[in-house]
């Protein structure tokens, strides 16, 4: 059985292409609160990209607002997007390890993903129950994208921020080669620090598009030593005039971005 | 509109207990895979407990391991458990703004419950989502019970650890006093650190029971300046034979003892 890490970096070079795509669809963005309606616009999301990306990464949020019948949705969206597709639970969950186990079951044997992102927040017993199976990734929180990350996961120029602690704390427990990180896009140096701390390490990378981060560095330095997936969600899912044609052209957009940066690299 | 702390206080103050009964229903522990079964043992804790519990905390995870299923069994078990108690979403979210807002639609307007509990690990803005309606509450990650609680969050004789950064931070955000942060029972000491941090916060202390913490300390010390629910889950979820009659004598036992902490303090 292959590792997680080493399956994705096939992808990504088989597919000239390292795009996942972010799943985050809202009323607030579609205007209609039929969950029929926002489930036919995640369908056009993935129709339109089955080419051009590499993952899919539905947002457990945007499908938990709308409770049993939002879980039925996120259920069969996970089948629609198929087995051809790395397939990321984007649940950012982080519990003690009895907890931690119920969660490993609900996103790898009930939902059928292939990776899950945690939380650090309680240490490595959140993570352990998540690794028992090497082909089932996880994508930990370093770095994150937002303005208030700096609050806790600490700046560049601290002593001992937690964001390095976090990725000592993630190379120590990838002896499966079933571990990344998740490092947004908005730091780029925080991201060259994480890389020689845990250059074996996929990762995750949000904060391109809406959030304003560096998508060639993203590239560049994410994919020097191992493999990164660049997180695209609302830049292609609600692109000009939210048609598969519109979309279709957002990713393809990205797409040959990346695919010049991952030659040039 | 009172807010949710003062809310809290009173009915804390009635009842003379500060039992939070954790919702923690496995197939592992009760033997059975049908959801039937499980959501019939969930209401027999309720219905066991009703006079004794001042709140009810269904863990997220254990009802998501089932998909919509479980979150159908998670409506119903809010449902069922009615408005006379807080009703505590133990959830442990933690994203960007964005993401943030979805999950507080989730828990206060789908679901319906009182409180929810939040990680940190992104800073203030995964948690200002949760603090626009002072009778909605929240419960912060700051120090959690389990063993490797300190690799991230530190430790007591640490210069600055997170603990305490999560504790000031929480503290300056309570304008509208419906902030409260975990503690685990097995951290007394850090508990002391943390009331004097933030006096008016208020507490769910997990972590007594399977996990070992001290009942009499966190009573005492929790309700100290402000209002403190210890939450029991698997003491009382799996108590005896199961059978309501167990469930009732192991909660009544609880519940007798934080009377005279109580009333001790």
């Amino acid at each position: 059985m292959n590792s997680f890490n080493s399956n994705l970096k096939s992808k990504i070079k088989k597919n000239k292409s390292c795009l996942c795509v972010g799943l985050d669809i809202s009323l607030e963005s579609i205007g209609s609160k039929k969950i029929s309606t926002l489930k036919e616009h995640t369908f056009d999301v993935i129709d339109a990209t089955r080419d051009l990306a590499v993952a899919y990464k539905p947002n457990f949020a945007f499908f938990e607002r709308w409770g049993a019948a939002g879980f039925a949705w996120l259920e069969e969206t996970v089948e629609y997007i198929g087995s051809n597709h790395i397939k990321i639970a984007d649940a950012k969950r982080g519990d003690i390890g009895n907890t931690a186990r119920q969660y490993a079951q609900s996103v790898f044997e009930h939902f059928n993903f292939d990776a899950v992102t945690l939380n650090p927040y309680m240490g490595e017993d959140g993570i352990l129950p998540f690794l028992n199976v090497e082909n089932k990734g996880v994508f930990i929180l370093c770095r994150t994208s937002n303005p208030s990350a700096i609050h806790l996961q600490g700046k560049l120029n601290d002593t001992n921020p937690i964001f390095k602690k976090v990725a000592i704390m993630a190379n120590k427990l990838n002896d499966k080669g079933n571990i990344g990180l998740v490092v947004g896009a908005t730091a780029i140096d925080e991201l060259r620090i994480i890389k020689d701390i845990a250059p074996d390490l996929s990762l995750l990378i949000p904060g391109v598009g809406a959030q304003g981060g560096n998508l060639e560095q993203s590239v560049k330095i994410g994919n020097s030593t191992s493999s990164a997936l660049i997180n695209i969600s609302r830049d292609i899912n609600f692109a000009g005039n939210l048609s598969q044609k519109s979309i279709r052209k957002s990713a393809k957009n990205y797409v040959n971005k990346m695919k010049s940066f991952l030659n040039d690299k």
